[in-house]
């Protein structure tokens, strides 16, 4: 029989515990996913789809605060590949080490992925994303009119450069990663919500934008792409919750998308938080799979039905 | 018929014109190579395999330049893994934006790669290959003493680190880079030589380590391992020369690898220089393929037999 193929979209501190950003702490924490990720292969296809929020923010700062002429600062965009290699590199490695501890070789493949947005996308008319290092007002202000940059003040922490957030509308490598899958391969691909690039009209020719791309958005457009049956979003906590923190917290279980539509109107789930992976999750069920939202110790048990967020299109 | 396969094992400095290092200018000289690997490609199955000396060089600069505890620096090994994301982005687009202006949708694809080396090479007891940004002699043999570097004077230039340049054995995604030529994809794999890792004895469990693995032999063992039919070295000169730069220079056109072998032995080719193309050209003819030094300007035409240096088994 063939296995259900599951996307698991990573949150972006997945591989940073308490903020631990050598490279030698974030392969230990790939090491305890990849232990995960390598048991439920006995079950499943896996496709991960990878946050890199503080990854390319530390490149991103890297690379500007010491670019030279000879040695200029890379742009956003190739801030994103440059994290892609880096994290898919930590994480198949990982992944492949758990197979080799059980005297097994597994094909594990990062894909360098290009995700695409619509020029048109509004979000590109509020860029609202914050990104790299902190500025003083002055210095913001001065980078903007440089580099024609947007600069914002940042809940008090000092000022930064803040990109547009757009939805994907498709993915460039998605016949790769397809290939790779049904040869069963376990990829790594989309991570930090991709690569993202624009499309000429007519001939559709691919150009990097500066601009961030939601993760989950990212990884359900995927799991649409590659047929997925299960997307999940794999974050800190183990449920989607309503009043999350307050005395009237209630967990969310099974649920199907209208009710999500329903709850979404009351402003029930935070943007920039809960908010997309649920609207990933519900998306994604809408279409007739099933979104789960839950943390990485429920993972398993929610991928059969008995912990998590379980969103259905009935 | 089916198209015969060559790896195309493209120079570090190949991207960068005149040293120009900025992202927009590298794009540029990313779209010339672009067009002409996606013309070749109506007739040979296309595996690009590239340096990365000037790029991971530079990421090298601004990780240890700017490093904070908070964002601490990338070892070299993940900084291999971050140019091949960088440089496979801008290989990858560019190629297929060349098949896009002509309304083709082509499957191109950027493998995150691990080159095994042998944790025994006698090259890790001679570190012998520079990286990363100058220091003076206090600095260096500070953090040669603090960070277990080995560091040497570079040609009246200032202290570098050095680190081994093993031989690549292995590679580790050599099956999804097959599954994806396989489907017809053009596959850029094992940039910068490949992130180097080594295996553990019983279980082959990988580790990264940090070392430099030439180019040219990794492009030639994943020729070797991908049974690809031609191997092309393509450097800065349309041929293989004996006594390079004298008046005495002779072009080297056909030539088999026992002549190589002998050539090798007076001390024609330069380390560093054309003896490791020369050495990985005459390795792969010796297996029964087609070996090939030349630049990019000569690339169709030496692949037609009537240019470059062309080295076959007899």
């Amino acid at each position: 029989m063939k296995k259900p193929r599951v996307v698991l979209a990573l949150g972006g501190n997945a591989l940073q515990k308490n903020g631990e950003a050598t490279a030698e702490a974030q392969k230990k924490v790939a090491e305890t996913v990849g232990e995960i990720v390598a048991e439920l292969a006995n079950n499943y296809e896996i496709i991960i789809s990878h946050g890199n929020g503080p990854q390319v923010g530390n490149i991103l700062i890297h690379e500007e605060q010491a670019a030279t002429d000879k040695a200029p600062a890379m742009p956003l965009e190739t801030a994103v590949a440059m994290s892609q290699g880096q994290i898919g590199y930590w994480l198949s490695q990982a992944i492949y080490n758990v197979f080799a501890s059980k005297n097994k070789r597994k094909n594990v493949a990062t894909i360098i992925s290009q995700v695409v947005v619509d020029r048109t996308d509004p979000a590109f008319k509020n860029p609202s994303k914050p990104i790299g290092q902190f500025y003083s007002e002055k210095e913001a202000k001065n980078l903007a009119k440089q580099k024609g940059w947007t600069v914002k003040e940042d809940s008090g922490r000092g000022w930064r450069r803040v990109v547009a957030s757009p939805k994907p509308i498709d993915i460039v490598e998605k016949r790769a990663i397809m290939d790779l899958l049904d040869d069963g391969a376990i990829v790594i691909a989309t991570g930090g919500g991709g690569i993202p690039v624009t499309r000429t009209k007519i001939l559709k020719r691919l150009k990097g934008v500066d601009a961030v791309i939601d993760k989950d958005y990212a990884a359900e457009k995927l799991a649409e792409l590659v047929k997925a049956d299960i997307f999940v979003s794999v974050t800190a906590v183990p449920n989607a919750y309503l009043n999350y923190g307050l005395t009237t917290q209630e967990k969310i279980g099974h649920i199907t998308a209208s009710e999500v539509e329903r709850l979404k109107k009351y402003g029930y789930f935070k943007a920039g938080s809960m908010l997309p992976k649920i609207d990933a999750a519900a998306k994604f069920a809408k279409r007739g799979g099933t979104g789960i939202i839950t943390d990485i110790a429920s993972l398993k048990a929610a991928l059969n039905g008995k912990a998590g967020t379980i969103i259905t299109k009935n």
